[in-house]
């Protein structure tokens, strides 16, 4: 099964072109704090509403103490593939100091889409996911009352198959699909 | 002046390395339609909450009616060196249809930067903005009340500056500043 381009994608610029999500990690693969770092910096430099940066990331490679007080409150859907990442970035945005909390989670997610594309460019995988307990998650990463976290940004490896629970390979094998781009682009049709 | 790659962007890859926002466009420049769908090809293929892809798009390049509509409505910092751009994407999210409003700014703002990077790829620029009268432009455009204007992508290729107001001039010429890393990654600073 291809992943990816998809029809429509194989005429995009890479990283683009053959960004997906996966969800079977290498356990066994580390980034360096070189890596991590970079992957920082395209977040670092993504574009925002009045250059506010209202995005915030707490830097969990596997096997820190970010990453051991993180795991424990992730979904049970979740608590499978993302241990197995290489590094998770707990993401959140500043919604009191800022102009608007409706830009900065529109920005968080533009800076998302930078550390997610950085790392496809890096030979790496990203996937994001939602799905952990959030108020438990931002008490046990000390993540203050005026940022929300928003997302989990899992980067690693592509791993092998084989030594994953079935409920991870089905995950990966669902067929991506997108809606028709005339759905997308006629008022008429929203 | 440089205006990319900034200190520590010079580490990024292509097209996030040499990405920034210009404020003077080439009024003479036109984007072919295959352009202008493959610049949505990059949107309708970034990722989302549970692949909800609220992301939606008015397209108006230069010179189309929707175009026409919209300019009007633009704030007067931007009346002047947004027109000039070949295209302009006005961008919304669903956000009643969907599982929550803010996962729909997050993942439209994911769609933003998907567009805006590859814009860059393809030689062009980008530059996003939220200075317009939404409600009057939803209006003037058709957009229905389940959608919620969020921001225009302007796209194009720089342009001269020689034939341009002051003040398009000296907004190119702001220094681009990121805070530091560590006040990003570091709860304590938050």
């Amino acid at each position: 099964m291809t992943h990816a381009p998809m029809p429509g994608a194989e005429r995009l610029a890479e990283p683009l072109r053959s960004r997906w999500s996966p969800s079977i990690f290498d356990p066994a693969h580390d980034l360096s704090a070189e890596e991590i770092r970079t992957l920082l910096e395209a977040a670092r430099w993504a574009p925002s509403l009045g250059n506010s940066q209202p995005w915030r990331f707490v830097v969990a490679p596997r096997g820190s103490a970010a990453h051991a007080a993180f795991v424990p409150h992730l979904s049970r859907g979740n608590s499978g593939w993302v241990p197995r990442a290489s590094l998770v970035l707990v993401a959140g945005c500043e919604v009191v100091e800022v102009k608007s909390p409706d830009y900065a989670r529109y920005d968080l997610g533009q800076a998302a889409a930078h550390v997610t594309l950085q790392a496809r460019a890096m030979g790496l995988h990203a996937h994001q996911f939602a799905g952990f307990d959030h108020e438990a998650a931002a008490v046990a990463l000390g993540v203050p009352d005026h940022v929300r976290l928003m997302s989990g940004i899992a980067v690693g490896a592509r791993g092998p198959a084989d030594d994953v629970p079935e409920r991870d390979r089905e995950r990966e094998q669902r067929p991506r699909e997108r809606r028709p781009l005339a759905e997308l682009t006629d008022p008429a049709r929203w």
